[in-house]
């Protein structure tokens, strides 16, 4: 819960001009947006807005663009699915995919579209429930009284109730979803255009790349009837017309104390980037080894260069001195209004941090499993810890096996994944070495995995034995519980048997001396800052819907204008023939049928971050004029602030999206639902 | 030169009691000694062990340790040389050498001892001839006029000549070494036992390392013969006992301004290990390949784990907030004292900070060959810059290429080693990949080295084509000069003809805006500390000869007591069978033979560095009671400050050396020369 938390900065003043915030449907921001652009959306409009925004469970948004359930989101969003679909030597990631009629939809497997439905105030009941407790039982009861209400809420199926934190505590929103379960896809390019660039043009611009994934949301195996959605806009929009993104961003640490963001810097991020790091050298090499082990790595190596970068661009914002300066002064103020009473928040933080200092690496190698590298492990780390939960009452497990999350919890764990023997044996070892190189070869626990066994040794045992990568004996063991589980002899079932006394331990230990302590003394920050701000600024992100308002608008980069869109003409100058510069044959076939002054990429002052991807841009009339799926780099310092003058999203403009698919995909079913002719 | 300077602390009265110091030859701590440990060595001491001990021109200490030539160092010190002797399937480097007579010794190719004959100053005569100047020609002045000195000294094939800046510029002294160009290999454990414990064990302890590499120095053809040498102790030492570590410490930062460390911290160091923790993925998973790959990466990857523990130590002493605290308050102190000219050394350090900023990802890139993971590609550097330089007078050339370092040169080029093409491809075109990440795929220097290929095709092509890896190839370059570069079609020389002129351009740069910027600053900043300490506290370390003095002790390590000894038999004790934890068969064998109580390593309180690696740790009668070869972890953090409660080094025993020699490998040949019956 940690990330649950809120925002609400003193200068507010200064704020109000820009467009920063990330603000929930409740609570617009409509002064900011009448002011600054004369616009003031009214209730039909959010309504509107707020229906035709889905978010993909996984961790992306999209929104409905046909009344027969279309949902325009990112080729990377669908990635998962369009692998876990390719069978025998079909490579649809290469390829891509287009389905020419409804009959050539095919299920993902594991996507779960949520559309937000209804919003209600609960925060009464949570601080009643949780008033004068603290450390692991404040936790507990917190977790507690959040499940019953989610599920008086009538979590099933068909609908999905998250009891959101926001603003530290200051307010608890129950969110009511409809859910989606059937989703097939539609539409995914071929990789080497919907990612064109790659790794070194991800968080770049100028940009040319074709980030467009089409799903269908089916209800009763027909199209789902959809009332609200958004028609894309033939027109597009031009520098400084007012853009509007909808989503659910991830998460954001906007409200941090500086001694946690100091940590964050000089711990967290920088222990996660050098495993990051080497992790990225060895999916590298593998990769390099053949054609086939490119493709089965290509998946964790694209999740990783991307975390890589995003972890990388937090550091560096942390550790350039202008955000820290700007975070200390805002600090400063607010202690100097603080009572004594409330200044013992920030010792309670400054003293969490040196227990997790000392706990972090036990925290971050056992419980958050750093130390086992590998899919298998996590299939086996599921289903033991699950086995022991699910006996219990729901509001007694560990929140992630709380009734309400449980049908995720299958979800995923049952989905079909097609798995590498020798990735997941090479990802294990290595691991395995990191274990043993960070607590030295005579810890207990590094005994206790390891035996006499060298870390290759165990890894290949391992993998070469178990059989968790099928579903059945995923499903045998999910329905067998905890006998299934205790008579298991899978080497994974038994190291993740072996080590959960262990993570638990750890775990205990984090969320009573780290978590809760932080937790609540970041609420009482909170309160403080409430008292001087309320409602007016934004919580931060929670993966729950947002609005963000800004404009297409360049930068200046050491002294260079960039220059806000880019064209079709520069796609096809930038493409080398090699990845990732490489256009797939289709789009050289193509490229006589297409007018290389068509804008293809472009960026907006919209504050977003990771879990946005997908976004609609919409201009006022609620159109999609583009397509969310990155930022610039600067953007990655928008976990802790927003630099008007720098931070940008990046999109698909709306005209690049129609002349791709009507010219180059001749998609003519897709270009008539969505009225492109 | 920028390492080449000096280090006085303001509070001396607190450090003259500590173990810290690594003293230079003609200014011991006499005083300090006598008062700690009762011990004054005289001039005659002093002479003996300074003859008594050579350094290793590629980067290690030992010492003579008989009449005949034999010269005591570590086994990884000795390594290099181990590989390249090793022919056809014979694989020298996990069988290890044993010379059961002289015939036997195997001349290693690139080896050079140094013996350090005589220091004298010539302080004047350098700040005669830099006077009033600054920038690029204060750096030119510099350079000049140490090669003319050099020179005079009569640097020759038998004799070498430094030109050591000590103290910031505060004393410039000229070193004359006697040198050894024919050694041979007399003695190399098996790589499993030398390195026991490998990278989880390296900067550990408990440690059960056998690091211990013997040579033997020959001139016309026969053994050498050495008047000052050190006899093996077989009496040992005991905790508290005076320890004497004689050796070239390669490089500290100890008297670098806040200012600059924060640099390291946030940027040299941070980036260093981030490309390090890749280039470190990527070996291991090259390594898993196969055996065959394991042998050929074997080096690059213990020199990188290596590298990577050191610099990640340093990061951490500079992250925890007790050294820099320190540093700040002497800072301040030294700041009340300084006028107010004096204290724009500081403000002229601060800004060539922001210039390195800057200009800091291309030098590292272009000049620093970080863009550029190849043994070819540093062939090719060094011949298209030699050829240009070594037209030129001595004095104008860069000093790398002046007469005094061309033998040096000459030796590294075109010495045999073995270069196993698809490493180097993979190395290569991983490094390319960086380039074209840090830099981005429209940076100019990007498009000259791509072009529109691929950095996996390009660099699959250049090694393929390239002929660099035959000494004969590049030996006729060399020989060749201007000319022979001109024309050369190898894809490696045209590469780095391509790349030389930016690659001096940015050094330039770096030179005048940084480099001379703060050098002067230091030197200024020197200059005051001078004013109170003058030479009573020891200069930074310059891989030049130096004394440490300390005592046998364990520490307190999370409040438990790390005992300074390990004995034989917990070496077999921690034997798992499996790599880095394997046992060589002949210690298997031999076990009945030695007594398991046999002390084996042991630390102490010196203060040494890399650089110190096969120093010999002698008692006040000049007797060898043990061999340094490392450090624990908190030792990483002495490149910028000694905390007596946690640095130790860490050494193998003599009494261990001994029983080694005689039960395990039966070496009687050597037992009889050095008298350990």
């Amino acid at each position: 819960m940690r990330r649950l938390i809120a925002f609400a900065l003193l200068s507010m003043p200064a704020l109000v001009q820009a467009a920063e915030g990330m603000w929930t449907f409740d609570r617009l921001p409509i002064e900011q947006m009448q002011a600054r652009y004369g616009f003031s959306p009214d209730h039909a409009w959010a309504e509107h807005v707020m229906r035709g925004s889905v978010r993909l469970a996984g961790g992306c948004s999209g929104s409905f663009a046909s009344p027969d359930g279309l949902v325009l989101t990112n080729a990377h969003c669908v990635l998962a699915c369009v692998s876990q679909l390719a069978s025998g030597h079909e490579d649809l990631v290469a390829a891509g995919f287009v389905a020419r009629d409804r009959s050539q939809e095919r299920r993902c497997p594991d996507v779960e579209l949520d559309r937000l439905e209804q919003i209600s105030d609960v925060s009464e009941r949570v601080q009643d429930a949780t008033k004068g407790h603290s450390g692991r039982s404040y936790i507990q009861r917190r977790n507690a009284i959040t499940a019953a209400i989610a599920s008086e809420c009538g979590d099933d199926e068909r609908t999905r109730c998250d009891v959101v934190e926001l603003y530290d505590g200051g307010l608890y929103h129950l969110y009511r979803y409809h859910r989606f379960h059937d989703v097939r896809l539609v539409f995914s390019p071929e990789y080497a255009i919907g990612f064109f660039g790659g790794d070194p043009d991800n968080f770049n611009f100028p940009r040319y790349t074709f980030d467009v994934g089409i799903l269908r949301a089916y209800e009763d195996d027909r199209p789902a009837k959809i009332v609200d959605y958004f028609p894309l806009s033939t027109r597009g929009v031009k520098p400084g017309d007012l853009t509007l993104v909808t989503g659910s961003p991830g998460a954001t640490d906007r409200q941090l104390t500086v001694a946690q963001l100091e940590r964050l810097r000089d711990y967290d991020l920088l222990d996660e980037l050098l495993v990051m790091a080497e992790r990225r050298g060895l999916l590298y090499r593998f990769s390099q080894e053949s054609a086939e082990r490119a493709r089965v790595a290509q998946r964790d190596l694209t999740v990783l260069e991307n975390r890589y970068k995003v972890f990388g661009g937090r550091l560096r914002a942390l550790i350039e001195p202008a955000l820290l300066a700007q975070k200390r002064r805002d600090e400063e103020a607010l202690m100097a209004v603080a009572s004594p009473e409330q200044r013992q928040a920030w010792a309670d933080i400054a003293q969490a941090g040196q227990r997790w200092r000392a706990i972090r690496q036990p925290y971050a190698y056992i419980e958050r499993q750093r130390a086992f590298w590998s899919r298998y492990y996590g299939f086996a780390r599921t289903l033991v810890r699950a086995a022991e939960e699910r006996a219990k009452p729901s509001a007694e497990r560990l929140p992630e096996f709380q009734d309400a999350a449980l049908p995720r919890v299958q979800q995923t764990l049952l989905a079909a994944q097609p798995l590498d023997g020798d990735l997941e044996a090479a990802k294990l070892s290595w691991s395995l070495t990191k274990l043993r190189e960070v607590f030295g070869p005579d810890d207990e626990f590094v005994k206790l995995v390891l035996g006499r066994q060298s870390p290759e040794a165990l890894a290949g045992d391992m993998v070469r034995g178990t059989t968790l990568g099928e579903v059945a004996a995923r499903r045998a063991l999910w329905d067998g519980g905890a006998k299934a589980i205790a008579e298991s002899t899978d080497p994974f079932i038994q190291l993740a048997r072996a080590t959960d006394g262990p993570a638990r331990a750890i775990r205990a230990q984090y969320e009573s001396e780290v978590e809760a302590v932080e937790d609540k003394a970041l609420a009482s920050i909170a309160a403080l800052r409430f008292a001087h701000n309320g409602t007016r600024s934004y919580p931060d992100a929670t993966f729950t819907l947002r609005l963000s308002y800004g404009e297409v608008r360049g930068w200046v980069e050491n002294g260079r204008e960039v220059e806000p869109f880019t064209v079709l003409g520069g796609l096809f100058a930038r493409a080398t023939g090699y990845e990732p510069f490489r256009l797939p044959q289709r789009w050289l076939d193509h490229q006589a049928a297409l007018d290389p002054q068509t804008p293809f990429n472009f960026v907006t002052t919209n504050d977003i971050v990771g879990g946005n991807s997908g976004s609609p841009v919409l201009n006022r009339d609620a159109e999609i004029v583009g397509l969310a799926f990155d930022g610039n780099s600067h953007s990655l310092g928008g976990a802790y602030g927003f630099d008007e003058r720098l931070n940008r999203s990046i999109a698909v403009d709306s005209r690049g999206i129609r002349a791709a698919l009507r010219n180059v995909y001749q998609a003519s079913n897709l270009v008539q639902e969505l009225k492109l002719q």
